[in-house]
């Protein structure tokens, strides 16, 4: 658990990429609650612009492709990859939405912190094939990938690689006054 | 309440566009204790792109007036506006950051989350003067506004405008079928 300043949420004081994630499949319904979740994020103009792929069994091998090696090695043994979009454009009048990367963003956010309040992981990386993700799902022109995410039950992390034990613990952060302006 | 289909974090139920924030200090360290919380959330390479300029006191009136009118009406008696911004490039390398918004989002919703689990209202706002923003704080070109925040305790909606009362409830969402590829 991380040392903060300040009392704050536990399921964000709990959060971490941990990469030791269970080979144990996470009821369907449990999947889509998070993404519900993620739905009730705020967004400019109520656009909405976050889409959610939720890959599971081939679906999840075909996302998993799409992966870096080196996530490949720790990821492919999550029961689900979810992969999140932004939709680019304002569905009303089709002009480019600003928000749409930041909004996907908090509703990722969201996501996350369901997952973590239900004792699951949600790690978020962006090593993948953009394209080959983009080509792989024939999504549309107008999404873009946010992110490939990698859901499951914790695991047993003497079952990570050498290099993946030695870094699964939480990153430090910045000291609060760097981060304010 | 929002109704939702499976059981979600109360501060993720209970959370909505709430214009109505009362007149009333909030403690500096509560402040600082969101941003705590933002800065836990997860980036690219740790990079944590997010920063938080915490508006009370003079620089709330001066951040204020960047605000389009209709903001200004309900946003001018929070006790503290909160600009988010993202740092555009890498700090090691300085190449562009491609998740600089989704990142800097999802530490917006983290914030968002912990305002709702102390009892505060974080209310995201895009109606504002970027440029006026930008130039009033002399923030860095490298540094990108996200949007700015209203800060404060929920008050009573009555004081509100007779459009903003009206309108002061939670939005309704997608189905979960339009937003899951």
């Amino acid at each position: 658990m991380r040392k903060t300043k300040y009392d704050v949420m536990p399921e964000i004081k709990r959060r971490f990429a941990n990469r030791a994630i269970r080979e144990q499949t996470v009821p369907w319904e449990t999947l889509e609650a998070l993404a519900e979740a993620a739905s009730l994020a705020p967004s400019c103009f109520n656009e909405q612009p976050w889409r959610f792929l939720i890959a599971t069994d081939e679906r999840k091998e075909k996302l998993l492709a799409t992966l870096t090696p080196q996530n490949q090695e720790w990821a492919g043994k999550a029961p689900a990859l979810v992969l999140t979009a932004a939709k680019k454009t304002f569905t009303q009048g089709g002009k480019n939405n600003r928000w749409y990367m930041s909004d996907a963003g908090c509703a990722a956010g969201f996501f996350i912190l369901e997952a973590e309040r239900r004792g699951l992981v949600a790690h978020p990386m962006a090593g993948f094939d953009r394209a080959a993700a983009q080509e792989a799902f024939q999504l549309d022109a107008d999404l873009e990938i946010v992110h490939v995410m990698a859901v499951g039950y914790p695991g047993d992390p003497s079952l990570l690689s050498e290099r993946n034990q030695a870094r699964n613990h939480p990153n430090t952060r910045k000291p609060l006054e760097d981060i304010l302006l």
